[in-house]
């Protein structure tokens, strides 16, 4: 078994991760820790949990976290880069679910999150963790940078174009929209239900922090094809509470069988599916799940190639990843523990 | 490996049973029926199950049920009730998860039905899966008819105080709420989301249904107290997908620890769970699971006891009863591939 | 015109007053408070309403209230309390769509409201708000305590049936529905969307400030034909915007043609629309207007009266009665301003 | 007085007609007809507008329409062109809500809506019914063809663009999302609440008939400055009942101010509002109102002008440009009825 440390329990993707532990036949969480809860028994908090665990929220500064295997930060940003290095030197692996690691040019991410960076000579170890981009480097890894959820599915859209020569990298569109349950469990008046309910608009049009992620992780691979990796990307908020659809367009620039492109690119990904010509993927059919399912289309009268990507946010765009990743970090098989069919309807 | 028949498996509990089947460790599905997709690949039609079933529809006239060791109907009411007796003398067992054996009284079936009925030779055989009400029952049962959604909730709010001395059985109240896959994937305009989308209402405030399957699964207990059952029974669309709270009232006429009661008659229930004093759950606490979570209430000033049981109508209410009563039928642990974690958020 | 003054603009009853005071003939919103946004124009914070009101947000403490002929209070409680004698002074009638002066018994109150009341010698004067019940005294009103949203449709449902003597008064039950915004504005984690929507669940079952708020204005009612008023009553929450469906039960004591009680009733109501027999009232049939509509059910089976009401929590439950409060203090026609037709779907 | 008929006075566009001409001060509802309602009163099937017609649905055949000033077909698709000449010979003015004359091009209609025309020879009387671009066309108008939702949102985005020189109109993108209500009332399983909420999905990805609409629409007119406008057109279904929001990409091919290119293009218009620089418009802000309201944008790092524009896709796409019309049609003042303020939340 391995000994596992949740920091931050009491939000979305802690709860999540709670959710898929708690069926993972490898896992045995040992902490799990809240500042606010400390005390409180976990199934008190998540009665969705009752059963389940038998632990109490353990203070941060006392949970027994040097003694995990791994710990999982699924805090706020910012936290993660302050313990990071104290428990890498215990011997634990970390898998931060924030964004204290995601990028690697320091003054970027100190530019994008707005405070200095505690820990900036683990930026150069820290991997990303992007199994389908990544997935040797994630094996060895003692540091995981767990991407972000609009990130994930916006570079499972792009990946098979930017590796290839076919669209043109400079003027790449990702319209993105997610659910209500990617801006966190945060008490903040823009996401009460009577505000955001029967409701939709597009938010952080003037740039928003998954941006750079995914410029840079994408320019940064070996087998990106581009000189310049240019992309509008404008996230919107559906009334639903989870799941992501990624609309990326790219002007094509040399023909291609894209629908082949993406089914050879992603054969042999056991958390992508590449959906049969003409399918319309819908965010349900992923809830709850590690999949990421897209579609290929070349819409009526236009030199346009248009790839829809479904993911769930709180899954693959968050926990789910983070169980991957500590799979490939543990030597078990990547999909242990990540088996659920999606919840429909 | 149990050899399973899914008859009718493109409705709400058919895709909900195959979910579930999907991680059952004994259940091998071998068909699944539909008239109007016959030979469409399950996959295809669900992609929520890409690649978990290999199976296309097949049409029911030459579906090979009668080899399967269980046939399950998620059909519309009329059509187990057809079909049951040549399965029976195949030496299948059935579970029927229409309405079509639910009734023990075929003057009563088919006043709330509207047709005769085909096969009253076997009302008296068919045993109401209701496990905590009828569990030595149900495991010897060739023929199990899986109880209603509010009837379930409703029942199991209900039964500790029926079986007791301590309300007036009378004069009870069930203010049931129901989202709205409780309607089944029928395109009925009022089920559209358009209208039923930002709205409540009431509906059968005149009578419905489950109203006369509860009040005679009651009042046939040998444990039943009460002289007549009086309810009044009024059903409510949420507009939400999944859930039921039923919220139920009972005039005490004698003083008892009305949570003690509920705590042991449910103490051995494993999908049961009696919440803590001043509980108030949420539908979501069980989304996706075979639990029905319980809190019992006395409010300010009042005689009255409140009793508000929550359960995913389509697993403990539908899909989830439906294997529960198989595991018993063939002598598995009850729990077996019903050990799922509920969806929150 | 009307000089009108709102303090505490920034809420639902405050931008709904505002939504619907753009529409009245005779009201002129010479200012509208708020301590947050002061200096704000109620155009940029409220961009539904560009275009319909010239002003900023004044700071409370320098508003020109006093020279207002109307000041609504569309404040959390507690703020009335300590502004309506100064306002009364200088000659205005103060609308309190807050819950300061909506008991009597100021030990009640403040049992419940857990603060010292700041003007118990105004209770005498307050006259509360519900035309069907007050309306002579409304009209020479000088202070209006404007009721609560499920007070307004719990004894909008009850009225008919305790001026008379055909039901129990000591063992009625309310069972509440009510959409998010009747929660207020306010950022806290329970009222988010990604909590509330797909959910449902009870709340305040131990008991709510409307119970006494009820209570209190019915057995006051010099029509009240009861010994004392028991009654249980339990708010829900729907994931939908605004509505409330208040689903009241009574046990008929002796037998009436409730139909009829109800229609001649609210014969001359402008704002109660008794319902055809059979009718079950969708809370979309009232969104946006100032309609209570009820329905009268006698269920199947049972000696139990049902009765339905509907109505937009923010219109006739606050904002809407506001202005009909306004109408009557002011001699206008009780519909003036009041003439929206539902939006549907 | 206008006298008014209304043909198809079920569906959601019919039902918004006469919500919105309940309150048209000049406006006299004479007929709704319906084939399967005839009889049936208005109220009684839309008991949000009791009180509000007397009328009962009559049927089409007997329908006094030829007396009517003015006839608004909200109907499906190929029912108005079989009846307009009729009623414009008998002095009639007609607004189609539907599809019938929006095409200029015969053979271009014909393959979208995959019928022959019955009135090919009034598509050179029909004009398109976009007041700001055909203002006084229409006023001159006897038959107008009401332009589609998604066209009217996704026109209104464009118009200043392609009426300068600025952007490339070849590599247009406009990635659309619309409420649920945009499907119409349509008893189709895709559309049910158990399917479209909590959920997600793109649509028509291969072709819309919005697509052509748009393209002929623009390119028709005298200020187009293309030579070709090529189009990607994606539309998003999104759970909500009413709205659309549509997210325009252009790729700047000369620099200007784009802000103020707006502001100016749409001074004089009563109905497109141009917000604020950095405004995110939320489809709530026009909820139950004629406004589009539009923000311009220049994202983070990119040579992409983004322009989101917002309408109650029942109103400004539909039921109130059609009044809109009207008003222009009879010479009455363009805002007469339409001065709804939005309804928030």
């Amino acid at each position: 078994m391995i000994k596992i440390g949740v920091v931050g329990g009491t939000g979305y993707t802690g709860v999540e991760l709670l959710r898929l532990l708690a069926a993972h036949p490898h896992a045995q969480v040992v902490a799990i820790t809240s500042r606010g809860e400390a005390g409180v028994k976990v199934g008190d908090y998540f009665p969705s949990l009752r059963g389940r665990f038998d632990l109490a929220f353990s203070d941060p500064a006392s949970a027994p976290l040097k003694g995990c295997d791994c710990v999982f930060f699924a805090t706020p940003n910012g936290v993660a880069m302050g313990q990071a290095r104290a428990l890498l030197g215990a011997g634990a692996k970390v898998i931060d679910l924030s964004a204290d690691f995601r990028l690697k040019d320091q003054a970027v991410w100190e530019k994008w999150y707005k405070v200095a960076h505690a820990a900036p000579e683990l930026f150069a170890e820290a991997v990303y963790g992007l199994p389908e981009a990544n997935r040797e480097r994630i094996r060895k890894a003692r540091l995981v940078a767990n991407p972000g959820c609009y990130a994930t599915a916006v570079q499972l859209a792009l990946l098979p174009l930017v590796e290839t020569g076919f669209v043109d990298c400079s003027t790449l569109i990702a319209d993105a929209k997610s659910g209500v349950s990617g801006a966190g469990r945060k008490a903040e008046a823009d996401l009460l239900f009577a505000e955001a309910s029967d409701n939709f608009k597009a938010y952080a049009v003037k740039g928003h922090r998954h941006h750079p992620e995914i410029v840079e992780s994408l320019t940064s691979l070996e087998t990106f094809t581009g000189k310049r990796l240019g992309l509008t990307f404008v996230p919107h908020l559906v009334p639903m509470v989870r799941g992501i659809l990624a609309t990326v367009y790219a002007r094509i620039t040399s023909e291609a069988d894209f629908q082949q492109l993406f089914e050879k690119r992603y054969a042999n990904e056991p958390f992508v599916d590449v959906l049969p010509p003409g399918s319309q993927p819908e965010t349900r059919w992923v809830r709850g799940t590690n999949q990421c399912r897209i579609a290929i289309h070349r819409p009526f009268d236009a030199g346009t190639l248009v790839v829809l990507a479904v993911e769930d946010n709180l899954v693959k765009g968050a926990a789910g990843q983070a169980i991957q990743n500590m799979n490939l970090m543990f030597g078990l098989p990547e999909t242990e523990g990540l088996g659920q069919v999606a919840v429909v309807p």
